[in-house]
């Protein structure tokens, strides 16, 4: 009988109540709150806490990854959260209501803190954000993220940068006072947005392989480097179309694939997870921004000799425009004239050019083709030239 | 030197006494409302309605397409219209304000019938469109035709299906009355949005190829089948991508291309036009509606085996949506395995889909690869599997 172990960590009147019956329902044995203390590989068996043994035919490695706090003083002071799953958000929610915190303060500044600087903000909480860098969203070219930090001011986010935090103390006008390496920062509120790391003690300490980013290694089939082990989601890599190389990406799109391909393969369908390009994407106030593929740096990495080129234009035809504005970077490669990647920001329009040059990517695409590829035309949508195949043609002679 | 000859039909006022200056600082020369009577292409001469002739070494043919009238008695009345450029529009708007009109008729039920049903209704007009089909857009899905005219009933444009139109009559409640072959229809203007026709007089007399579909047969460099005369735009085919064959497809988009590739051939830049894959799409009050590709009768035709799907979901994630349907459907090959086509509509999320699929088409993917490749998941713009995906999957079940 195939075991479910773990926390379903949701929120509990809506989901959990429902979610072991179901399983139940389909002969999947759930065991909820239960710690697997390790595995035993060589006898096919899972020890959990409480010393009982589970045997298995096949395991499945979904531990996913763990948000990370930084290693400094005070940071199990009550007010203090990270953001990983739904149970955080809800308790973030209920402690900001239950104790009328007035001020946030938000540590890190990627897509997850700026997601929460717009939940913050609409909660009426006075916002900041402090981080070590000049700008936000580092991934992003720092010309959009100058538009990003922009669009935190004019939304009354006050950022911080080039400060590290060094101690979080009790404080006095607020309940807290983030420490930083220049000054004190008080807050009734702490979040942490840092990233996340996998979560790879089970099987680092059973003998299985980790890759060079430290998640779980694993080939197409989802398989780890046991054969009768797989590991889907969080904990584990992926294989990138552009860089050719496995990296760490934990993304909720590429978790459910990865889970569909591992049970397809231990159900005897077999197939084989394709990869990823990196495609992402967040919204900000009134904001999108998004990125696909390799930036310059990952692409001089990877081997390749990158050039690109970013254009402001309109998402829409121009006649159809209401002063809204889009910013199109491409990065490809000088050698095969290949699109390596893509970054957009906007109000609108950014998202839907990002998943365009996704596909693109994904089936290596030159740029003499994508400055003429055939988008479905109609002024509310684009112009007849769509920013795209304005940013490949004037790329392609950079080349 | 260099000409161009005739009309610009756009705003006199803004434009038409701007270009002439600005082509001749070029070193073009502009002849506006200037009619070339035939073209001799032995001499190489383009024989003007004055009987003067002009000499060419390379001689690029944009006569476009123009509207289509019915072949029907009263056709020629005050208060009768074709769309087919910026000046129509500007004419049929003069008209209505200038005659106080307050019904209109449009004949047909393409994509210009649709936009014009929008801004005929937000002029204040009561608006009727008369079909001799069943249901609009009948390149779509029916039903998907089958939510567009639930868009048109609900914003109060009515439409009269199987009804083909007999005569234009002098009306006596309104202006006109157009008679069909079941019901006089009083209307103080009428549109006839019936499509378009390649202009080909010129060179059918000049002895150059047309194709199966009427217009100028053009290779992938724009040349024609004489090889100093080049043909772009609305006058000749494309090539496509998916089907195979040269098609017409008479649209802004391809246009602008076509004359792109044409220009760089003629300047000694070779290029290849590398074809379309039959993306379009239009706007409609709250509507979107896209498609790209083949339907299942083209794909038949073109030798395809075709299967298809439709999935309804909603363009973001669950529970971001604030009752948003999007309906999607995808057309596959049974063989292959390979997307063949897809169509969509709805309040939003419709165009980005079928872009996405548009590059999808381009490069040949089949479903397999569809339904697991990489986009920039974010709540606000779709769940973490896109209805892409979803829809992908399940038709490849079904092949």
């Amino acid at each position: 009988m195939p075991y479910y172990i773990g926390d379903v960590i949701t929120d509990p009147k809506r989901l959990i109540a429902r979610t072991p019956e179901k399983f139940e329902e389909t002969g999947i044995r759930v065991r909820l709150n239960t710690r697997v203390e390790s595995i035993e590989t060589d006898r096919g068996e899972v020890i959990l806490e409480n010393g009982e043994r589970l045997s298995y035919d096949v395991l499945v490695m979904g531990t996913g990854a763990e948000a990370a706090l930084p290693d400094i003083p005070g940071t199990t002071r009550d007010g203090i959260f990270t953001l990983k799953n739904l149970r955080d958000g809800i308790n973030i929610k209920e402690y900001i209501k239950d104790n009328g915190c007035r001020r946030a303060v938000i540590v890190g500044a990627g897509f997850i803190a700026m997601e929460m600087s717009e939940a913050l903000r609409n909660l009426g909480l006075e916002t900041s954000i402090v981080y070590r860098g000049e700008l936000p969203v580092k991934k992003w070219d720092p010309v959009f993220s100058g538009v990003v930090l922009e669009e935190l001011t004019k939304n009354g986010v006050s950022f911080i940068g080039h400060h590290s935090p060094v101690a979080v103390e009790r404080g006095s006008d607020a309940r807290l006072c983030l420490v930083t390496d220049k000054e004190k920062i008080e807050a009734d509120v702490i979040i942490f947005a840092l990233g996340v790391k996998p979560n790879t003690r089970l099987v680092r300490e059973a003998g299985l392989e980790t890759g060079e980013s430290g998640a779980i290694r694993v080939d197409s089939s989802q398989h780890t480097s046991h054969e009768e082990i797989f590991a889907v989601g969080d904990c584990c890599e992926s294989y990138h179309r552009v860089s050719k190389k496995w990296v760490y990406t934990p993304l909720g799109d590429i978790a459910n694939k990865q889970g569909r391909v591992a049970g397809r393969n231990i159900a005897g369908y077999p197939m084989i997870f394709p990869g990823i390009v990196g495609a992402q994407s967040f919204k900000m106030f009134d904001l999108e921004v998004a990125m696909t593929g390799l930036d310059e740096r990952g692409a001089e990495k990877s081997g390749y000799s990158p050039a690109s080129n970013i254009i402001w234009g309109s998402p829409v035809a121009r006649s159809m425009n209401r002063g809204q504005k889009l910013g199109l970077k491409l990065i490809a490669d000088r050698d095969s004239g290949k699109l390596l990647g893509a970054q957009a920001v906007g109000q609108s329009g950014a998202v839907s050019r990002i998943n365009i040059l996704s596909a693109c990517l994904w089936s290596g695409m030159g740029l003499d083709e994508i400055g003429y590829m055939d988008l479905a035309y109609s002024p509310s949508f684009s112009g007849a030239w769509d920013m795209i195949h304005t940013a490949a043609q004037i790329l392609e002679k950079k080349l």
